[in-house]
């Protein structure tokens, strides 16, 4: 198959994880025998400091114009303490959601089982856990208007707005989903008090028929962050609107113990974008000493969600499983034996695929 | 001293934990010569299905006219499933705060030796955490006009809008708590996307000189949602806005182990209102099993914050902490021991106090 990807390195440790991702690319490509064309856009702080856009047009023309994104991570400390800085990197990455149509961010939570030990949680709370969240990413108050503040500067606001095509089109795909997996979804809104939640729930609760075989429960969002914590085990597919989703699945991403191996994808458009969780890490930038694997296992995702190719994904989890079992891993995950470098995890990863 | 109590039972198991807490604070009163009258009210879903509404201007008049409002919990399932409802129970809450101008909610999380190995989390995360979150508790999306539906019903929205006022008052608290505590202060936003979380952090950097002894630390709403899970013990003193006050305060409710021993205050004016911050528990409701000790906390923080009165707050503190050791507790702490009904509880607590 002809493939071709769109590097984004972005920020911090980006570029480096990104950059152990396109060995394990390449080498599923020569076992494959896929042709891999990249070409690769600046995107964030990187973006801002070359050209003043956190999105600039050109990187914009080489997604769109790819069959899928591999995204590394953007933001810059020195951007966040400055509330009133006229251009922000997550700018780019808010833009970019837009332009490419990416309305559905898949956000699996599974364990392995090598690693569950260093979840926060006790073994018995999370030990197997598997959920995912089907977060809304271009709807609510992340680009709703009117947003800013009144003349005097005394007075800030912000708009959340939601369709109901917004909505149906992201809560279909976790009854899609819910229907591949245990069959249960929950709807997390705050009905209670919002407006926008109120039609969220009206909306599934219409939708739900359609979906017999699908067991719907509508949750709070507050009731949501406390029994992530307390019965993760309790939940399988979750839709919930920007916002929430962007608390609930960083809070969700601690509970395995595998923050550093989490991947996600964003749906919704021809293009399909795939990044780890975690953040540019910025402390850590440069050093060789980041995580690679959410990153791999992103491009994992990309295999399965934007070329329907499982094998090839599965070749991927099973090296990456094999890198775990063999203690081949940085020192995040090393847990007292032998390190490795972020690029040597790499090249360990690519030797075995080949 | 002359004490006029106000008191909202609400729904669920609300009157049954308020039944205890007015045994204790009795014992107090004969205890410490206090002159205690209460005045009971309606509020939630049992104010609309006697008046119509869940906060009867004779509610607003019984708790203006006091000095302190002990008040259980509402809410209702049957309300919360139904979207289009007119009248729903937690209008009555939202009302009720904002006419008695209770703008700061207090929410400590603190562990007991006792139940701390009933945290979800394992207990070197967990032992000893001790911070308190300050949630803006008028403000924002909860109050922001326009709300509602376009025309034909098919899209909704909310407005989120805070005035440099009302961060102020609330940052205030913050900061002067935290000098009597270990001096750290977290102010929690989502300043990379929203506008209100700009003016936020603005503010608070304009006010932080005025408290030079005060460490302060910005965070991102979706970074704590993690942090709060991985690292309790970091944090101290925690301001932030309505809707993430609300997320994460539940999230932390469920990190010590106590939830059912929480209490809570609500300040901002002349009547001050103490509450668990457990819900109404409906399936509880009317079979004295629910646990009345975050109720009596609250009282204990009631004597504390409505009327400085240190000894006594003190002394229920005391009390609980002596049901704990005894084994004196409800069927969800008795873990496996004797489980006393809610009633015997109170009774008990009652008795030692005199
Ligand atoms: C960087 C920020 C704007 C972004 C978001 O809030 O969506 C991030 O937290 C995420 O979840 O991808
Ligand atoms: C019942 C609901 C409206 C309320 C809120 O969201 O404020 C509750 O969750 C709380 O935290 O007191």
């Amino acid at each position: 198959m002809e493939m071709n990807i769109a590097l984004l390195p972005g920020d911090g440790i980006g570029p480096e994880v990104i950059a152990q991702a396109v060995k394990v690319v390449n080498a599923i490509g020569k076992k494959f025998g896929h042709n891999i064309s990249y070409k690769e856009g600046l995107v964030g702080a990187c973006a801002i400091d070359a050209t003043g856009d956190p999105y600039p047009d050109a990187t914009h023309e080489i997604c769109a114009g790819s069959d899928a994104v591999l995204f590394g991570a953007i933001g810059d400390p020195k951007y966040d303490n400055d509330p009133k800085a006229k251009v922000r990197p997550e700018q780019g990455l808010l833009r970019m959601r837009q332009k490419l149509g990416l309305f559905a961010n898949v956000r699996p939570t599974f364990t392995f089982p090598s690693l569950v030990h260093k979840s926060p949680l006790k073994l018995d709370r999370v030990d197997g856990v598997d959920f995912v969240f089907f977060r809304e990413l271009t709807g609510g108050v992340y680009f709703g208007e009117p947003r800013g503040r009144n003349e005097q500067g005394t007075k800030a606001f912000d708009t959340n707005v939601y369709s109901k095509e917004e909505i149906v089109r992201l809560a279909r795909m976790g009854f899609e989903a819910a229907q591949g997996r245990r069959k249960l979804l929950t709807c997390v809104d705050k009905a209670n008090v919002m407006a926008t939640s109120r039609l969220w729930r009206e909306t599934v609760q219409e939708l739900a028929p359609e979906y017999p075989d699908v067991k719907v429960e509508y949750e709070f969002v507050d009731a949501v962050a406390m029994r992530l914590i307390q019965w993760p085990k309790a939940y399988d597919v979750l839709i919930t609107e920007n916002l929430f989703g962007d608390i609930l699945t960083d809070e969700a991403s601690v509970i395995s113990g595998s923050m550093g191996l989490m991947p996600s994808a964003s749906l919704g458009s021809k293009v399909k974008l795939f990044e780890p969780i975690h953040g540019s890490y910025p402390q850590a930038a440069g050093k060789d000493i980041a995580n690679p694997l959410a990153t791999v296992l992103s491009a994992a995702m990309m295999f399965d969600y934007a070329f329907g190719l499982k094998a090839e994904a599965q070749a991927i989890s099973d090296v990456v499983n094999l890198s775990l079992a063999e203690g081949y891993v940085t020192e995040d995950i090393a847990d007292g034996g032998k390190a490795y470098k972020t690029s040597e995890v790499g090249d360990w990863l690519a030797a075995k695929i080949l």
